[in-house]
């Protein structure tokens, strides 16, 4: 069993590091970091390299895809060799999955037309253009594509996906040793629990989002 | 305001990448993440490399140290390198972090005598013989030291010490950016929570973790 995670230059570091943590906990599984060439690979805030082991040219059929989100989506969704990639491991794939806005470029490469799927709140709406259909959930599972919300939300993906590939017992025990027992000091991780004058200040800086 | 993110053979990327996600986000802070020697440092399941861009030597006095954890903490608690380090930095430190059995290393280094703090729940009890309290919360602060329970609890500790710094309504923005509404598909993030016999098999095998 193999689990590829997708990154690109600029893509959020916790997007791919939550699903790693947890699914990647996947008794003999392989996880292997992968990007267009192989090598580190800058997050958002540049203040952060994560190595791809592996180009992805040299993992072409996955078990399971797991595509990591970041702000500046655009020229991502714009990448042939990303996209064509994208199209072929899902072709063999058993779970094609995203986070954040990494499902605007399963999107993209034409993978979730007519299935329900989400992203980060601010780049929801966007799917649609794709012909996906934007869902409010957390996490959400259509066939095979199992697509997760914002950065965070990851977390959650991977241990949904666990229980469902290793067994409810085998997801508790991760979840136990990472301590994943969340007790966040404020109640504003939604646009519907968070003060409305905060969510109104990132969407007004949402249009840079994806470009 | 320099964040520096200590990392080592080993680490667990989580109890790093949640900190750096969620404080790394302090207006106008650069976050660097440092390691003995500059380079790229391998995690503790082996499938992940994050880059350490600078070495310990060349950050001398951070104004915010956040220790990571990793299973078998004994070479780095024997680590002189790392230990005067600490101790060097924690003498000009305004907060002194850390996630996991981080703690364990700031214990090490004599900077938690008679201090409540935390550690992973596999792992609270060796606090004691370096003279700190060991306190079962999921986020501890006692003075300038904040210590966060295993693995991804940094992301509580990150945004807990956001809000001391950058106040409340900074702190609920990057909650909202990251999407942090947690939605564990069990309620097994704790020795407390999860099912007995689970606890007692990850018990068993955690003579393992500090060896």
């Amino acid at each position: 069993m193999q689990i590829a995670i997708v990154i690109f230059d600029r893509f959020t570091a916790l997007d791919a590091v939550g699903p790693y943590e947890t699914l990647g906990r996947l008794p003999d599984a392989e996880t292997v970091f992968v990007a267009e060439h192989a090598g580190p690979v800058r997050t958002d805030t540049g203040n952060l390299a994560i190595t791809a082991d592996k180009a992805l040219a040299e993992v072409p059929h996955p078990d399971i895809v797991v595509v990591s989100g970041g702000p500046g989506q655009t020229p991502q969704m714009e990448n042939g060799v990303l996209l064509d990639w994208l199209r072929t491991a899902d072709a063999t794939s058993t779970w094609t999955t995203s986070v954040c806005t990494g499902s605007l470029l399963l999107a993209a490469a034409g993978l979730l037309r007519g299935r329900r799927a989400t992203s980060h709140w601010l780049a929801l709406d966007h799917l649609e253009r794709f012909g996906a259909e934007p869902t409010e959930e957390r996490v959400v599972t259509d066939g095979k594509y199992v697509t997760a919300a914002g950065v965070s939300s990851g977390i959650d993906m991977g241990l949904t996906l666990l229980g469902r590939i290793a067994g409810d017992e085998h997801a508790q025990t991760v979840q136990l040793a990472v301590e994943y027992d969340p007790r966040p000091p404020y109640d504003a991780g939604s646009p519907q629990k968070a003060p409305t004058h905060l969510v109104e200040q990132l969407r007004s800086q949402s249009r840079f989002l994806l470009s």
